[in-house]
This record gives structure tokens, C-alpha cells and sequence, in this order.
């Protein structure tokens, strides 16, 4: 697809940005979607594989590698999963799914093996680059299973309960789901189509952070999403409603207010 | 690159995990190393536009896309945020740095513009949230910048003083720069090579977690990084010596340990 198209898609045709160098690579980066229909079908002998090589490929902290990967196929490990994340049908029907671990718990036996202890462990700072490592490691493997035709999408509501996901997934103090992944071939089914952006200006900055223009753009991007919704038969309300929907409420975080404690209850003081 | 080459490169010949299905996009992937030697040669325009489509595309939590990026070109700029960084000196010579934020003013200005106040805001799991797209988008714009034969290093000091990097780009409230990400043409001149990663047997886990050999391929790793030590005239000593470096002491972490501090003083409550 030519590069105008790819961005014509992303942001919509009045928000087009300028069109600079492009790769076979871009085509496919824009073209990404998350996908909530799957079909059963197995994934080929070594795919999971593929994609950790993928995921350990991307830049980490200090080369510290703390995260880790569990890769669930058990249906009744899947369904329970599903149950924490609200009942999120597409967890059950992909072949392979994925819960992206910040993992402090192979360095905190590494240091036991060596009889020391690690004061930089408990500090938020730590926690936070393990979550980032695993946040870059999963986009890696999104993007080669993508390139091998596959579809996956992120499962943020694992956090719902994040001490429930735990022990199903038998994880040691100083380990945490940050997100689940499902990976699997896309039901042709369900209509298909690129989600559009909010407009370049509204999130680029040049040199310092500016917000003038900002509602012009916003007020643009709600019509461009109402259209895109219309297509799909869904709601046309404004993204403006969907944000005011999503973070208005506490109860909207589906106990994801919890996760403060739930960290600390899983062995991350965050201090 | 033939896969099992690539695969070789990542994880030393004696760990080498089953060949699956394959790419050239996971041969661009296998291939990413961290470049921290620049030329000064500028970017092909609309460069930048293109790194931001790419990072746009990726998925973002409830599409609420609660981050934002500001480009650094400005040399004297470049210079200040790279003496927050402890003086790293690719950030001065490349010419495109880009600042990931976790972005949560643009979603505060759309409440006040609505006359809404948003619950779901204070809590560290929407900070998380913001923490964590930022993360999806830049490795996009990492790959993407990869496939226009660019490279780049992330910049995780930048958090060593969030609040000096905020003041530097007049970030609003509920902003704060998560990393920093240098752009560029390589500097051809010092040795390249991918960086080993621990076996994958120790960072992948099936179906529930478990720890079990972890101490064998630990120090089978410990000799794989020294033997890629050796050959870049680096000092040789062990993987396992360089964690405990990193997180031993509290001071190693330059100053991050303040980061809970830094965030509340940002607008974070983390709640």
C-alpha cells in the first residue's frame, strides 16, 4: 500500500501528515490492528519460539532482562484467565496466549545464589523498568507475529486482579502480570479495518510540550472516530465520551484501584 | 540472514531454541542492537512524521492514548537533558532525540473542557497505563526507525531528575518524560555485533511459572556475555557481577530512587 494510503487510513484523509522515507516495514506497522475474533487453529510447530526470540531482541534496561513470559494453552488456565479480565471471549478462542511478567524474582534469586542482597529492588523505579522491559518485549513479538500473518491483542484486564493471575500462574513473590497478549489466526468474520489516530500535532511536540490548537483537533478526531464507528455498527458516541466513560469512575477501573495493594501484596513495595 | 543464524547471534550456539516460522521483518528484529555513536548527518525529512505514524499504530489501552512525544533538535537542549542523563554522549551527537511521555494533561484538559472531573486519574495503574503505551509506541518507532536503516538508544536516565526534564520541555502537570529515545545514523567506526540474551528456557515459562536449571543457564550466560565482552574489549566480568552492580546499592541508582517523589510532584498521586 503506498505510504499516503497507510497514513490516510491511520489518521484519516483532512489529517494526513507530511510523507517522509518508507519501508516494507512501515506498511506493516501501519497496518496493525487488534483483533477480538480468532479462529482455533493451532499455530505452527515453533511460532512461540519465533516470537520470544523476537521479544528478548528488544532493548533492555542495563541488559538487566527483567521480565519474563508465560505462554498459556491450557483451555481451563484460559477461561479462568478470562474470567479475571471480565469475561473477554478472544482469551478462550486463541491458540496461544501470552501474560508478559515484570519479573524481579530471578534477580532476587540471583542474588540469594550469590549471598547478596539488592537494596535498588524495592523502589518503583525498578518495578517500573521491569513493566517498560516487558512492555517492549511484547510490542516485538506483536509485530513478528503480525509479519508471520498472525493477530494478537493486549489484555490490560489482567490487572484486574493481578493477585489472582499469580497464582494461576504460580508466579513467585516479586512477580506481576502486567498484560496478557492473545496470538492466534484472525476470524475473517468480523469487519476489518485500521483504528484511526488522534492527529500528529495533537501528540507531537517540537522542542517543548504545547497544547494551543488542541481542541480543534480533538473536536476533528471525535467526527473522524464517530464515522469509523458508524462503519462498524457501533456506537458513533464521541472518543471524547469513551475517555470521560473510561477514567470518569473508579468503579470503570474494574478494581484496577487495587493495584497498588495487589503490588505490594505480591512482593513490590514500590518505594 | 539465514534463522538459525540470527538465532545463534542472539543466544550463543550452544543455546540456540527451535527454528519456527520466519520474516524478514524478524530478521530486522533478531538484528536490533543499541547504538551509542552517532554521525551528525541530519534526517531524510518527514523522517520524524514517519517514527510517529509507526509509534501511533501501535495499541494503546482503550485507545485513550494517554502519551505524547516532543522532538529535540536544538543542540543546547540536547546538551542539558544529556547532562540529567549522567552526561551520555550520543544524546549530543544524534540528530533526532525524542522524549517519551506519559502523557495524562491532554485527558485532564479534555475533562476540564467538558466541565468533568475523571476519578480513574490519581491512581498508578492509569499512570501505568500511560507509562506502558508510551513503551508500546516507541518500540514501534524503534522498529520502524531500523527498517530506514537508522538505530537508536533508549535513554532510561533521563529519569535520574524527572522533574529537571519536565522544567527543560515545559511539561504541563500530569506529564512526565518516561525515557528518552536518541536517533540517528550510526558512527560505522566502533565494533557492532548483537548483544547475547539469556537463554530463552530462562525467561519462558509454559503454562505456570518455574525456576528449575535456571542457575545452570545463568552461568552458561555469565560465559556467552564475556566471551562477547572480550571480543569488544569490554571487561569481562560476569552478567551475574554486573546485576548486582546495577541494583546493589542504592546510589547506582542515580538518583531514581527519588522517582515516587519526583511523579507526585509531577500531578502522579499514584494512588
Amino acid at each position: 500500500m503506498p505510504a499516503r494510503d497507510a497514513l490516510a487510513a491511520r489518521y484519516g484523509a483532512a489529517h494526513i501528515p507530511p510523507t517522509g522515507p518508507w519501508s516494507p516495514v512501515l506498511d506493516a506497522l501501519l497496518a496493525h490492528r487488534s483483533v477480538r475474533a480468532y479462529r482455533p487453529d493451532p499455530l505452527p510447530e515453533g511460532t512461540l519460539e519465533t516470537l520470544v526470540a523476537a521479544a528478548q531482541s528488544a532493548a533492555t534496561s542495563s541488559n538487566l532482562q527483567t521480565w519474563s513470559v508465560v505462554a498459556v494453552t491450557d483451555p481451563a488456565r484460559k477461561a479462568r484467565l478470562a474470567a479475571v479480565a471480565g469475561g473477554q471471549k478472544h482469551i478462550g478462542q486463541c491458540p496461544l496466549f501470552l501474560v508478559w511478567i515484570a519479573d524481579l524474582s530471578r534477580t532476587t534469586r540471583l542474588a540469594e545464589a550469590e549471598g547478596r542482597t539488592l537494596e535498588g529492588l524495592p523502589y518503583l523505579e525498578t518495578f517500573l523498568v521491569a513493566a517498560l522491559d516487558a512492555a517492549l518485549a511484547a510490542q516485538n513479538a506483536v509485530v513478528a507475529a503480525e509479519s508471520l500473518g498472525l493477530s494478537t491483542v493486549y489484555i490490560g484486564a489482567l490487572r484486574n486482579d493481578a493477585r489472582a493471575v499469580a497464582a494461576e500462574l504460580a508466579l513467585p513473590p516479586g512477580a506481576m502480570g502486567v498484560f496478557g497478549l492473545c496470538v492466534g489466526h484472525a476470524d475473517p468474520a468480523p469487519p476489518a479495518e485500521v483504528k484511526p489516530r488522534l492527529p500528529q500535532p495533537a501528540i507531537l511536540h517540537r522542542e517543548r510540550y504545547g497544547s494551543s490548537g488542541e481542541e480543534a483537533l480533538r473536536a476533528a478526531y471525535d467526527s473522524e472516530l464517530g464515522r469509523f464507528s458508524a462503519r462498524h455498527e457501533m456506537s458513533a458516541y464521541r472518543w471524547t465520551d469513551r475517555v470521560l466513560a473510561r477514567l470518569g469512575r473508579v468503579a470503570a477501573l474494574n478494581g484496577r484501584d487495587g493495584l497498588k495493594d495487589a503490588l505490594r501484596a505480591l512482593g513490590f513495595p514500590l518505594r
